[in-house]
């Protein structure tokens, strides 16, 4: 069943006449169609029981049948009206609106404002809920590229792992990953790229800058692509010479606590489940203080989306559910370590889709 | 009179209460707090006759403080009701609202949703045109951040302009230019960096690949730097090679077009008469139908904002708008060149902040 059907069977069993669809992530997900109009008005407009319709920019038109919309498009220009074009297009149908699903947590006030003059009868019911609950689930088409994604940060990592040599900064390594990215055909990071060194590794949140890698050190590289609309993000941390045993003993606890984690990955574990056997890894082995974060989130077309993987989300796993899992340990005495892969809940177990290998590697310092 | 007195009046004088704004770009403008919350509550709200409040996570309280906000600050966590947390605040001051202005054009409608339930009796004004017509004028304090991110632009032509050479990618000299305004400071750019040679030039939307630069090319630059907040635009094209005739005539008319628009920069002109300057100078050369777009574009905290430059728009300039000035020429079987400069409109004429020569650079290939 396609999404547009999944929505019009959902408007049916909740007596909603239509949804409007207006954030540029979500007509993507229901229309294949990218594309971010700025103020200008693009939107899905989707019908209990009609062909849906698309609004958008004249000059995209094209675009939008390019990239699979089958359905009417109303193309509008800067000059027309088309708040009333939209309207013009709904009366042609013959729908009548009194009841039309919005998306609260995003639409303005403005276009609220705009909708109740078109339809000075209507109601707005939520929409939202039942879009996070579709798209929490990726399907086939989604989970190849996905797959892809995570192809390209495992690229990335390799990159960035064969970039170090005594003496090299962060932002040289840094940039040299993204050419690598570009030169395939990555035109955006799914967040901006770490590359963090020595003591810095013990900052989850630190920048990188012009540290100049020295033997000893950790590197950590937390990164992901955007590959057709979906996003990755990998983190791998390696060490630069010969690490110390204290350094040694970090890595592992966190590797420990990763691949527990992804272990019990399967339908009906809770996401605070999966925090806990991470967190109880890192605790037991004395660091607990150190693990500063949540266990992971989800992952999609928004590099942060639902599930959120916490100590507090009772929310148990579902197949197609995709999201990381990422553990880290901070302890600035020593170093810093997190390593984090993309997972897929499968029907009775899990698929890892960032496939960097988390043994150690350890890079002769020459 | 600072920005937030200048709030107060107007609430004075339109009668309303409060103002709510909860952009985080406004946010910014407002308090020199700048911060991405995502969906945790971020707010300033502004009173009529009282001192206003900031509410954020409660993590970043101290972050607010340091970015100079003097007033007090609601902290909330993520086990707090943080819109409960802000009527408390108001109701302490024994403040009743009856009129709020709010961004409505930004506002979602959850949250106007959350603020009716608070205030079941008040009325939501709009708040955006306010706002809008008091950033288009940039003080000196902005202006001064203004000047430092173009001279940064400055550079970032340099960089590339000293990249340029026999067999290199237009992604291998955007990379140069990127690592080493990175080594400056600047994190991020205002928008992707242009880098396009040869006949992607007479692309205005092109995008940067493995095209080599070969003798003969010209090599367009279009790029700007996020410094404090606040964004720089600069667009120049060089010549790799002698060029030929009709390329520096191609050249020489941008030049004059851009120039002469910048002469005619004082408060008075309508943005459009701009643009007709600048669309003459090109149309009487013969190219009139290869300048496909406005002339330029507003510029500060957003890279694109008030006012437009185009051909309709019949706004005076005021001292103190900031906006680029950038005609060019994309003539597929000659070549593409553009010229922008980010200009600031004097109590008697134009500062032009970028600085990086207009005399056709030609680069020696070999």
């Amino acid at each position: 069943m396609t999404k547009i059907n999944q929505l019009s069977t959902y408007l049916s069993e909740n007596n909603l006449d239509a949804a409007f669809i207006t954030t540029p992530d979500n007509v993507f997900y229901v229309s294949g169609f990218r594309s971010n109009p700025h103020e200008r008005l693009l939107g899905v407009v989707i019908f209990k029981d009609a062909e849906p319709l698309m609004i958008c920019p004249k000059m995209e038109v094209p675009d939008a049948k390019e990239a699979g919309w089958a359905f009417d498009v109303v193309g509008h220009q800067d000059t027309d009206q088309p708040w009333q074009l939209l309207k013009e297009a709904i009366v042609a149908k013959g729908i009548t609106i009194n009841q039309l699903a919005i998306e609260k947590s995003h639409m303005t006030v403005e276009r609220l404002e705009a909708l109740q003059e078109l339809f000075p009868q209507a109601s707005f019911a939520r929409l939202d809920d039942q879009l996070n609950s579709m798209r929490v689930i990726k399907d086939e088409r989604e989970l190849d590229i996905l797959r892809k994604a995570a192809e390209f940060a495992d690229y990335a990592i390799e990159v960035g792992v064969s970039e170090i040599a005594e003496g090299k900064t962060e932002l040289e390594i840094l940039t040299a990953i993204e050419l690598a990215l570009k030169k395939k055909g990555i035109a955006h990071m799914s967040f901006d790229t770490m590359v963090l060194s020595g003591p810095k590794t013990a900052s989850p949140h630190g920048k990188p800058g012009d540290r100049k890698i020295q033997k000893g050190d950790f590197v950590l590289f937390d990164l992901g692509v955007i590959y057709e609309g979906y996003c990755s993000d990998i983190t791998r941390t390696v060490s630069f010479g010969e690490p110390s045993d204290a350094q040694k003993d970090v890595y592992e606890t966190v590797k420990k606590a990763e691949q527990a984690a992804v272990d019990a990955v399967k339908p009906g574990v809770r996401a605070m489940d999966l925090d806990k056997i991470a967190r109880d890894v890192i605790t037991q082995a004395g660091y607990g203080e150190f693990f500063t974060h949540r266990l992971g989130h989800g992952l999609g077309i928004s590099v942060h989306e639902f599930p959120s993987v916490t100590g507090n989300n009772e929310m148990a796993l579902i197949e197609g559910m995709v999201f990381t899992i990422e553990p880290g340990i901070y302890d600035p005495s020593i170093t810093g370590v997190r390593i984090e892969d993309d997972v897929v809940v499968t029907k009775d177990g899990v698929e890892v889709l960032t496939k960097y290998p988390k043994e150690l590697v350890i890079i002769p310092s020459a």
